[in-house]
């Protein structure tokens, strides 16, 4: 089942079901108004909504053309946004970036933070920034919704609370994170309304994609039209999804509609950009300005600036966008 | 104007209205349903709510008796929890415990940290704790729910979002402190859920009391019964709400229904407990332990252990409690 929320003028927006393909929907609002609505209750409505879904499949429900410049992030705002660091390549490639603690970095428990998770910025969002030298850096995930899991969660605990599963944009501005990591507090400045793809899919409904706690998929970002990157989010994940739930309920519940981000996707090589058509690349500026660093003396990749445009979106093996691309404009405001 | 959520088997609770004495109350669900939907359109409900307020005030309705045991916390789960460091005294005198970062602490911004939003606890709720031994330490602290904040607000415009006030407790455990700053993420896993007092009043209904961006009561708290401290909200509060606001927006919105902490109440003095009742005392644990270790060589203030009751509420003049006591006994699950 795909799920998604298109606008409605309201904070929340309208939550639909999606046909297989992603290319109809139906509106839900007779199960549940909400995402967060369908999530609070979700042993009551996912059989419903599954059946509306089974509906629209066969044809039963004619369904409305879907049109992802009209949703909203799965959660526009969400009760708990956390993002984990799934690959350790990821923290091993930045750790050299200035004011990173990341020496003391250990591959027995994950880090996470907890993000802002007031404003969850649509696909079509334009990422809104004040600066155009704050450094702006995308950095593209897989993430989950949850269901509650309880404080002190085992691991089959934590993995049968996953519900859907999506890709999103951890939007970053590095300038700030060196200031952000010294005060100890957490990634405040440095981390603003992250991005998310506008489709949600139950992991049953991503076949073998989805397991073992990870999404087997390649992640494909653009910048400008040039492919910068595809990784597979299933690939070098040290900590799956449930290593990451259980970490953050060691010492407090979870909530449903909690999300959890696995972190900057980050497959081992040592490619340089522009990357070939079947080669790997990064999932952010960063990973790559270090690799540039350390191969050339000299970081050649730029950041983000004002009217880039960044694309990203999961890839299903028949070449579709498994949750719908994010496609995104840097505008200065 | 005093708004509470009471209990009613549903995540967000109930919205009411309560007398200004806080003795009683009326259902607020015609106008609307719950907190969160009365921030979403406050510049609608506001009045209506006043309006029934006023009502009830002068025995137009009747009500019924306010109980503060069947209170959530007005927002049970909110999108957002900043806390901020108000207060430089409460830095200066945590500084030197061990893994603190805040050598480097400046006085021209605040400090601020993305809290955990999606259960906090009930004025009554059992403080659960899975480990006896994580050094359990209360934060008392005022807090403001605010109207949406754009991006690089004015000290005028966030100011003017301040909608309702009321005080918390930011429930830490120290012995993960030091690991959560060693990581540079935040604190993840030193704050569970904070607890809130049940009632949450206008800034113009606490008169005198909210002047300059800053509440202007003592905040008592005792433990098992004695006296623990009682310092003033309004007392070496450096950075008021607005810049806490501020500086939270620097980077990005701020949606309605944020919560804003102004960090561990600290008023400057060197006393050291047990306070007389003249005393000022202080507002967590560690402080008390810090300032001991330079008196005496070593901390005798335990911290909180299974079977605990901490008491916080703020002081009226006329020596009321102004939002209700947080009243939570520390049990071990």
């Amino acid at each position: 089942m795909k799920l998604a929320t298109l606008r409605n003028n309201r904070p929340d927006g309208q939550l639909v079901v999606l046909s297989a393909d992603s290319t109809r929907f139906v509106s839900a609002t007779r199960i549940a108004p909400t995402l967060q609505a369908a999530l609070d209750d979700w042993t009551a409505h996912a059989p419903a909504l599954s059946a509306l879904a089974a509906q629209l499949d066969a044809g039963a429900i004619a369904g409305q053309v879907f049109d992802p410049a009209q949703a909203l992030a799965p959660l526009p705002r969400a009760y708990q946004w956390i993002d984990g660091s799934g690959y350790l390549n990821h923290l091993e490639r930045v750790r050299t970036l200035k004011g990173s603690k990341d020496e003391e970095l250990q591959s027995t428990r994950p880090l996470l933070y907890q993000g802002g998770s007031d404003s969850l910025l649509a696909p079509t969002d334009p990422i809104r920034v004040t600066d155009p030298d704050l450094a702006l850096d995308f950095e593209a995930e897989a993430a989950v919704i949850i269901g509650p899991v309880p404080m002190g969660a085992t691991k089959a605990q934590a993995s049968s609370a996953i519900r859907l599963v999506t890709v999103c944009n951890d939007i970053s501005l590095r300038r700030l994170v060196a200031d952000d990591l010294q005060n100890g507090f957490g990634f405040f400045h440095a981390k603003p309304s992250t991005s998310f793809a506008p489709i949600v899919a139950t992991p049953e409904s991503l076949g073998t994609a989805w397991r073992d706690n990870r999404l087997h998929l390649p992640v494909r970002i653009e910048v400008n039209g040039n492919l910068y990157g595809q990784p597979n989010a299933g690939t070098d994940m040290h900590f799956d999804f449930a290593d990451l739930i259980v970490e953050a309920a060691r010492t407090r519940p979870l909530a449903a509609g909690t999300i959890i981000g696995g972190g900057t996707i980050s497959n081992s090589h040592d490619e340089t950009l522009p990357i070939k058509r079947d080669g790997i690349g990064f999932a952010c500026i960063a990973e790559a300005r270090t690799v540039e660093k350390l191969k050339y003396g000299r970081a050649r990749t730029p950041f983000l600036k004002p009217g880039d445009v960044i694309r990203i979106g999961a890839l299903s093996p028949n070449g579709q966008s498994t949750f719908g691309d994010m496609v995104q404009t840097v505008t200065l405001v």
